[in-house]
């Protein structure tokens, strides 16, 4: 018997396309053989989301990608972003379903340990984008901690082992002194990386892009996808950009 | 001893100006003497916002319009739209005060009494909308309910008497049947309309609009805004749209 | 490419084999093309599982089965019953992921709408265990409500259609009455019957047998488990049954 | 157009008149042109507020006070001290608005950031009183700490920068220690204090006893007092002292 | 071996001792054979507490009731009224175990089941008074509801059956409706009720006075007390009535 | 006028008795004139229990010896473990009272302070056993700390004055680095502890142990069990073991 098929359109909501093969390969290596990816960035908007003001910039054009991607007649859309730019949006507005980054990572780790640590880059500038999105979906008990490295997100790709060496202090700490069961890697942009903090630290660790991939998978396969009663379609209005 | 000067500019996230003048006048009548009020609406953008989805056509647009006011300054700014859109970006952006309607609304709502609830127009499909504000804004424990009458935001101006009559039945219901001891109302487009419901209900209803107003002007005068701790400046770097 | 290759062991803690094949068809048509699937009953304990009660009854037994899959070469069990009976235990005990069907299924419901409803056989007799559950795993806050029909558990084969029709009835109120956005239906026997109700319904409604075979299968491919700090491997000593 | 006419009635309960002026002074600088104060101490009670033993000693002079205030038909009460001494009492007593130091203080600064600390006088004894009136107004979720310096009420005006540098010392700890994005300073006598510290801390720092004043003239301004509902009047009955 | 001999003080924050004898006769019957207790009423305040309002006018004298009682060498007070009248200060000014009615009696209930109601006299004016209780003791997530029947306090006696059936059928309601578990009645003055609710109803029905007792005989068999970290010595400083 | 006349079983569910005399001696020591006691411990499960692992392990003959009690015609039935392993299957099986440990001592301390630490032995790895009980409890909200020594539940007879001052350090840290208010001993086996460790730290410590005798004489004394309603009487079925 062979596999459910399904194509999927990911959607990387930031106006550069540096990020697109890294996902291409990971996802060639992760997804089942019968999905289809479909890997696009938006044409405008901000080179990288790190706070919440970047998220503005970035939510139409990801909505519109989104949508056309429906009318494309794909299965399922990722919102390939920690932030989840415009993610309660897409739900409204799409009938087949859309899946962020952070939403099915922090839910999966909920079901790992009792408690999980948002660990990533951006800064702590970026805290508030990752406390209001765990806020938001309703596992702020949970949230041990928020731990960001200094590095920028444009700035990941400049030196890897000390990205990962900084990602895994944090992590540790995370673990030591916060409480975690479980660290979850808070930027898509940290791809290779869970796998080799989870050797070193003994607790599982979330890769967002690869947990939004496999997680889009396992929805599409139950038939499953975001109630109409809680994200409505929205009203036929006139509306202009 | 004259009051303090402020200029505020509001900021109408809807590409159309029939709101404009009624807002003006509502806020003529209810600033402090030295209060400067200016009202612009977006160019671009959705023609109301009932939903998240709204919200995210308008984003953009307002936080680039209260970017400019900054700029000519101002000394404070609303977003006015219950839905408070882009409102925690804008927050990122500006070094000067920003005040959505819903925060201050159900933060004076939980002064004045245990559990409040929301009453607007926009129909069942906006409830999304306020119930995640309600909750970014930590005050869910305190909502009684939301309850939304079957009338477009654009409809609202069709038949007041049958729109005021609708609200209090709903808004009844809510201090009858929900256990809310204040209601606040759900739209800036709902002028004129607080002051009935009040007298009739005998319980606090609070106009979103002209809270907004005094909460801003009441800031301003305690030298207050947002924490940039809560809050920081956006990193520089390329946006484009 | 070839999909994961991987062995998960079904553990039905109770203490008859009616289910098993029911069981079995479900998983064969919905389980990845490369995964083995082996179910097996518990040869002693309570002929099904409705309160507490029976939990404690089972558990033990389970909880072998668990170690003796994991002895056996098995990459992930599952514990095939919505009130997890033993879960945390055989989470300690294991090195190889170990799922409920509860945990699973309300944590996908949590990321599909804001609030789910247990609509499940038992009666109201079996409710505790629910609310047990749900409490353990955090999501409280998102229950909508619990729904139970007045039908016992061995009884669900005898009228196919009467017991849809009850579920249904439950459901619907739990989405118009009690504010569910998704529905979870609350135990492992209630096969082919998601799917109906769905339809009829026009909101999720989550399968937790076929929700727990998908998130294993995801767990697996992500290299997750639980976290060993959580659930840390029980101490050596004296245990006699 | 001129301001809005009020006259408030600050009732300070402790049994000494020595804030008096200093409280009046701060009111003269930062009222609205058009709001009249008066300023009174209780009579009997005790000499300062540092616990809630204090508290019981000053609620039924300070309740009286406030209906002495509404029959001598003043707009507002103002109960000035951040124990909110008798508040909710007073609440029910009167058809005014009334208005504590703490509440209005908490409220604003939960619009300011996702956090905050109370930051006063009093020693770690004054510690169960605020944790008191935070839990009760519903905001225990958003207070990152309480810290208190061990100077007594009454030695506040020893030692002026003194003590504004142990505060600032306990606020900057606030902030980078505890995550606090705003500092509410938790003592009506902490006058001329909130300024410096803002300055030097870069994060928003309230003044409760100015809060208390600009809170109350908006409510006024609004219409808007507490709900009778949650705070009903009391019954007619016999009571003496 | 003989019992635990103690002496506890029965404070009855009211300016009327007409309930002193009844409270006497049931204390003699459920007492421990070695407590002595004796009970007083305060000589000035309200003569019965229905609302936040009525305890302001009671705390003061329950306090210097209480500091009496610690003088003369009683093992124990007991504040006797469910509004558990300045309970923090008693508990903060004394080195003897200090018990209300309210707090003991939801936390044995929190033990019987997973939610209860409290239902009471007093009218729903007195339903303020009971949330801040329940709010302040951290148990607000297991309370069903507050049912009070429009009977004031001090025509409790006036007719004993009608009060009974008043009485059961909110709590039948609480049950049924609510969700309750457990009734707990809200007023010291409902002695002799609560074995004839708990019959008719199956359910586990509080006495408070009762609970009170029992409570505080236990916790100073235990040798406990309120902790004087939580509740410290109040400082000497001038106090005046 | 004499006590009442009750007998408890005291069940410790492990599989050896060298915790029986120990115990017994506490209780004839506590215990009130008229209370019987009879301790057994269960003849086959684990010979401790320090993890939710072990729990499993013994809560089937638990729950069979406190059947057995009952038919007996014990009055109440102490399940002498902080796990409070089976409890609630044992409260759904009985119609006597049934007590554990943790759930009255957590409860008795959330009336004493405003946070609870609880400090045991059995090492990091039992924390998670507490941290459920809490939670399923509902008391998570007051937890300050979990603070567990390094040394097994059978060795604690080895070094007492050792065991002490561990226990005493962890203490020590919870009420000044966790702000705990209250002292939980969290193991059964740690009697004759308590006292020492209050005298040192001058807050309250609550021996388990005796919490649950006192609390079951308590409830016995009111006429008070755990509700049938949350725990209802078991479905008739067949169990096989």
């Amino acid at each position: 018997m062979g596999g459910i098929k399904m194509r999927i359109k990911v959607i990387v909501p930031v106006s550069t396309d540096i990020w697109n093969k890294m996902i291409e390969e990971a996802y060639s290596k992760h997804k089942d053989p019968d999905t289809e990816i479909t890997i696009v960035n938006i044409k405008k908007g901000p080179e990288s989301i790190e706070m919440i003001y970047d998220e503005v910039w970035a939510e139409l054009e990801a909505l519109l990608e989104a949508e056309k991607a429906e009318k494309e007649g794909y299965d399922a859309v990722i919102d390939y972003c920690f932030g989840d730019p415009g993610l309660m949006a897409i739900k409204e507005a799409l009938d087949i379903p859309v899946v962020g980054l952070c939403e099915p990572s922090i839910h999966i780790a909920s079901t790992l340990g009792r408690k999980f640590s948002v660990v990533s880059v951006g800064g702590m500038k970026a805290k508030g984008m990752v406390l209001e999105r765990v806020k938001s979906y309703g596992l702020e008990h949970k949230l041990a901690s928020v731990r960001l490295v200094e590095i920028k997100v444009l700035d990941i790709k400049k030196d890897f082992d000390k990205l990962v060496e900084a990602l895994y202090e944090e992590a540790k700490k995370a673990v030591e002194e916060d409480g975690a069961d479980v660290i979850v890697l808070g930027c898509g942009s940290l791809l290779n990386i869970a796998e080799i903090l989870q050797k070193r630290l003994g607790v599982p660790v979330i890769d967002p892009g690869l947990a939004a991939l496999k997680y889009t998978e396992m929805l599409v396969k139950l038939g499953l996808k975001q109630s109409k009663k809680a994200y409505p379609k929205p009203y036929e209005k006139k509306r202009t950009m």
